[in-house]
């Protein structure tokens, strides 16, 4: 998607650990006018996949996933929690993600109530890498026995294995953007889509 | 708000200590089409207050922020995190709140880049009660020197001290649902707005 391509390209920054900073307009200030066109052009791909719910994860998944929703004829979206609070009372399904970023595993919990066998399911993120939190969705995805239509990426580092896996693994896996290298110049080369 | 409040009546369960869920609908799993309607009543209410920018709260500020934030011409969303996380470098906003949801106190951090004297905020919320959260962003508010135009909550619990604390402080609070009294007999009183 060109559009995320040169955003990146304009206010990305990479950080030292091949980390790319997208805190401008992706995670946390959100320039809700690129999420719209994110949330089409995940509408355009997944068109015909009958999805009826969007997954996604806490916090930066949220956005992307809330707005993607209108796009695909307001479908409800639940997000997976990071941690347990008081409040999430009843049964759960559970698994356990390592997060680089937070430099800790967390417990990924979902209520039992909001998705089940009947769900034909579009999962989303910000980011995929190692794929650590996405196995941990998709995880709950098998415990609720729905089904996983596919899987919506704003942004991939396509040298780490996450996307190759979940793509040997079978899933259909649309990444808008495919950074292939971070070059030692700050650059970023992208894959041909 | 009507719809908002039919919708509580409808699919909200009470909970022993006065406490709300509305994770079927607000907080876990999103309706959109109802985020669309309460956007477009936030939109209606500060239509004139000149807002360039929504501060919210993760998680559950991030979707209602979003969909909003489309009423006001697709203004930036900013959020505030629980948690310092590796990737959060650079100069932080930072307030200590004490969430009754998940038993402890956390930080609260925004970048310095996302909030200044130059933003004109209306900060959003899905509860109101103690006022704990909400004292923390306007903490923030404060430290980057930007006006606060207005605070947008979905559902305030009209028996606790945050909403009339934060009116006597001069600030615009527009809760589209305040819960006046929960029942003996499992029912909610609403205060007429």
């Amino acid at each position: 998607m060109k559009l995320l391509e040169e955003r990146i390209l304009k206010d990305g920054q990479i950080r030292e650990g091949s980390i790319l900073k997208v805190d401008a307009f992706l995670n946390h200030q959100l320039d809700i006018g690129l999420m719209q066109e994110i949330g089409k052009e995940f509408a355009r791909i997944f068109a015909d996949a009958g999805i009826n719910k969007i997954l996604t994860i806490e916090a930066s998944g949220i956005a992307i996933a809330s707005i993607a929703a209108q796009y695909f004829g307001n479908v409800p979206v639940v997000f997976a929690k990071k941690a347990k609070s008081k409040n999430l009372d009843g049964n759960l399904y559970t698994s356990v993600v390592h997060s680089y970023t937070y430099g800790k595993d967390f417990n990924v919990t979902l209520s039992q109530k909001f998705l089940g066998p009947q769900d034909n399911v579009l999962v989303i993120d910000d980011f995929l890498a190692s794929g650590k939190a996405m196995k941990g969705l998709l995880d709950i995805c098998g415990q609720a026995g729905c089904k996983v239509a596919g899987i919506g990426i704003c942004i991939e580092k396509g040298f780490q294995n996450g996307g190759r896996e979940l793509r040997e693994q079978g899933y259909k896996v649309a990444s808008l953007a495919i950074v292939d290298h971070f070059n030692e110049d700050d650059t970023l080369t992208f894959r041909e889509q």
